[in-house]
């Protein structure tokens, strides 16, 4: 039996003065994405049918951020008086009266879904009051769980411990779970009576075991609960991130023959049996199909890569990139907005934007979309079968025509119809002798200077 | 004394299941190279003059790549009924009475040759099996060599080890090697008497000692003997390929700035005094002569590099690009099948296929051969001297004489004479003003929308 | 009350035969620095007022190299007679009498000024003799630093060290301070009389002591005292300085996303709130404001990237890149030697040399400035609000007016009055039906082949 509704608080209203930085802390991004975004999408993935998130004064960006990421609500809470008053900032989510509610942190993006869900299920279980703890290699600095005969006693702060206490590595991360029935009560009986003056959700542990509420803990591992603060930390939880990536990839029988060199996004999808060389971004949105190989120094956001398909080396798939089964994108090639229809071929210095390439047509070396007029964007679109010569213009919006040929430099204005060729060239001009003496004047030139 | 002749076995015919890949195992790569050719490889280097690879039904695409790295004949194993089973599926290479027959495998790349010639020499010095191990930083789930008085009494597998036997840490590697005139009466002699009703190699050691034979182990570094059964051994292998690849070119006297981003093919070839910058990927193929300087981002496949030359950044070097002395290839140039004469300059955004480009000719940005129609591959030659204008296509096949001048923006479809400039290139028109009316219509459209 | 006068000595002699090198070792690069020029700059880093650079015989170039990068003068030591003959070979600058003069090598680039400062405190605070040691973690090779009642005693190489010495870890790192007075006595007292025949620096401890003067020791870091012997400590050393660079990057308030792939110049300036995307190296002479984001893949070198800049992915940056405020240059762009203004894009497959680009242009994608004629470099400018179609190449000299247009495909080889619309473009003559009829002769011809 679990909770029939589940409320998630995220916390993510500090100032984050360590990163100094414009943007709000909880922005920066890990594996591409905002940091509050993946705490709300944990909360999310582990079930909670409402995520509330605590934003601070001015942080609309933030709140326009979590919403997109599946934030039903934001709440500002205008002065920082500690955890406890932050939670209660969104009171009127408690109010509704969630069977549990679960506080997570803006902060702390490395929390797996499984992790909270084994908190939903020690409520589930009977407890009130459920703190996520893990083993700490080294404990300084936490507050340790104070466990007697397997329960929790307390959470004791550092500064208050006693040396036998300090011995602990079971520390506390923060992440904390309530029966719904009970949340508001507990937190309104948290005071401010502590040197700092603030509200302290720890101190909901000792409020519930005065009252005779059951209390438990969770434990988790030890790297999901690491903080950012600073930009040590931010990368820090970037490599914890690409790690856990990387051997989730390898395990799904993906071949990165570098592995320390792929860089994922949070919702990168790469089938099996795909092989990624060496050197390869993934910013978000991507997703490659099966028997696909993703060649060294290539970058892809927003894309599609079909089964089979070559991309790279050097090749930039940018937003709207979508290419078919078997398509080869090469070298110093950037795709943007572009379907490339099954077994077309983009091998070289190409830019393709707002286009649309026919299956099997071939793009020469150079071509560009004229896309973009300064005002607009306009659509190019390829027919199947289509060759197109070495640096080509193709001015938008214009079509060329199924099985149609485009001359080497031709700058291709209106529409070419199918099976035709269209040339636009200059004749070719020559003049016997002109280099042999333009070098003579060059060199005299130089010599009259000295 | 040697041997004077050696058979090498090479066993590939797992199926390779946790691979999860349509491909068969051991064609999955190290170094660019399959891992059945390594195999191959290091049999040959080791002096093996006759390699045979027993591969998996329908593998004949194994037989192939094993036949070109240099394996003599292949056979199958329709069944899969253990180690000996396997060696034994190659009987009529060793019923040609080899001095010495030596079991490698096609999923364990990093063997070094050196270590296998002590095998040999193990069995010229007299002994009639020998069983390669090495010291196990965690010997859990290897076979254990248990030696008395410094002669190999037994190999024994983990799960009928006692207590003080689990305690040896040196272990089988599974690579054995045979006096060639007791070889096949000791793998006939073993037998599928045990859980799995399989014949293991490794019983030959038992059956030798009762047969009052000589037995001897040869001792290997860890590293070499690492398997592949999944895609982490797969990346664990490369990594550990790379590291070695890294020290060696280091030790030889080339420059890696940051070895770790520099990945080595099998075969790759660096002469001494060479700079390698950060992040330069080497396919198979690619020699580099003395003095030159591989700069970052390049990435280089069947490619050879004279003294003094330049590559890179972002230089990608196909198959079949050949650069001469002090040669200079710049950013997003791709050089396939190209043959550059001394000090001739590629430097930017160009495409050479299928071409020669004589000495000290100067090619300019934007430069495309045209060398494709869709139907075949033309070859351009420019000549020595010659003088390429930006943007320039050159339509294959075509001529550009010693000396010649092509001007910007130039289409070529014809030869120019030596000495000669060509120029195609429409008039300009210029319409004072058109921009300014361009900007003001475009901005009372958009008005018109709102 | 610290010296007012301060020479620093750095010997840089070494032939560096492991280096395997036609370069002289010292000028084997850190950090795209050569070592010599660190050692250099640290001296005067911190404070020295005058330096000294002793180099071998020939070698002009690691004279240039030390004079560029502050050193005053430099001596040739003509025999390799040891580190106090190499000192004496600087006797010039000692007779000069400065209050205090230390002793700097030219391949150990990793010193850092602070500890080079604390030398001349000890040398201020009384001491004659100041030797820099280190603790080591494995002092295996070092000479050792005994001291007695806190105070140097004496410098034992290991082969001459007791066992109860040789378990000391304080080692000696060569770097040594004397007060300036009785500098030069000291080096004429060392002798030869040892197994190699050579005067060595470290003897001026033993003879100071007789002489009654001071000496004291002064404890720097293990890792600034790496020297370079070969290319595998070349490659260590980078590595340390890349951590350093990489350390004190995320302190100042830079997002790395992977550190690890990132590489410094000595002399790069990253401000705050920066952040710089995977796989980016920076060359010598980059700047970078606050705001700026260096995407993937990027390469720069003596360029400045203004506030709010977006460069790349694969964009390089050549010397003389100047971009303004929220300029974006993007993938496969090179620039060399261009100022771009304000707001301007150049975004995909460009080549800009020479040129100026005026705020909020727009250069489409393959525009190339045609700046060199075989001869010299000319100037490209570029007006305020121009646009630039794609594949246009701006034949240098050559000036587009503010807010011109120029026409895809365009070769411009005049200049374009201000608001004018220019285009270069031959007439498109289409053929209806003439793919459909080369593809069927093609495919003839291949028959008829067969």
């Amino acid at each position: 039996m679990t909770d029939r509704s589940c409320l998630a608080i995220v916390l993510a209203a500090g100032e984050g003065t360590r990163m100094r930085s414009k943007l709000p802390k909880v922005l920066h991004e890990i594996g591409a994405r905002p940091m509050v975004a993946h705490a709300v999408a944990t909360a999310r993935a582990a079930g909670a049918d409402a995520v509330a998130v605590v934003v601070g004064p001015g942080h609309d960006k933030v709140a326009e951020v979590a919403g997109r990421a599946g934030a039903g609500e934001t709440f500002v809470q205008s002065e920082r008086r500690g955890t406890a008053h932050a939670v209660l900032c969104a009171r009127a989510a408690l109010e509704r009266g969630p069977d549990t509610a679960i506080v997570l942190y803006g902060d702390t993006p490395l929390v797996r879904p499984a992790t909270i869900g084994r908190v939903r299920e020690a409520l589930a279980a009977g407890a009130d009051v459920v703190v996520l703890g893990f083993q700490a290699s080294d404990p300084t600095g936490y507050g340790r769980l104070i466990l007697r005969d397997g329960t929790l006693e307390a959470i004791r702060e550092e500064r208050d411990a006693t040396p036998a206490e300090r011995a602990v590595d079971l520390c506390n991360s923060g992440i904390m779970g309530f029966r719904g029935s009970v949340a508001l009560a507990l937190l309104e009986a948290i005071g401010d009576a502590n040197a700092k003056g603030e509200y302290y959700l720890t101190d909901a542990v000792e409020i519930a075991r005065a009252r005779g509420l059951a209390t438990a803990v969770v434990i988790g591992g030890e790297d999901e609960f690491l903080g950012v603060n600073d930009r040590v930390q931010l990368a820090t939880c970037e490599g914890v991130f690409q790690k856990r990536r990387r051997a989730e990839a390898l395990a799904a029988g993906v071949t990165l023959v570098a592995p320390d060199s792929v860089i994922f996004a949070a919702d990168t999808e790469i089938a099996g049996d795909v092989v990624i060389e060496p050197n390869v971004v993934f910013g978000p949105g991507v997703t490659v199909a099966s028997g696909a190989r993703i060649r060294a120094f290539s970058h892809l956001e927003g894309a599609t890569v079909g089964e089979g398909a070559i991309v790279g080396p050097y090749a930039r798939l940018r937003p709207g990139a979508w290419l078919g089964r078997d398509v080869h994108v090469g070298n110093f090639v950037e795709i943007k907005n572009g379907r490339v229809e099954d077994g077309a071929k983009v091998n070289h210095l190409t830019y393709i934007g707002d286009a649309r390439i026919g299956a099997k047509a071939n793009i020469g070396a150079g071509t560009i979309t004229c896309n973009y007029d300064g005002f607009g964007k306009y659509h190019t679109d390829i027919g199947a079968g289509a060759f197109v010569g070495s640096n080509a213009s193709l001015v938008a919006p214009v079509a060329i025509g199924d099985g149609a040929w485009v001359g080497s430099g031709s700058v291709v204005t209106k529409d070419v119809p199918a099976d035709a060729l269209v040339v636009a060239r200059a004749h070719m001009i020559v003049r016997p002798g002109w280099a042999s003496a333009f070098r003579a004047r060059k060199a005299a030139e130089r010599a009259a200077k000295k």
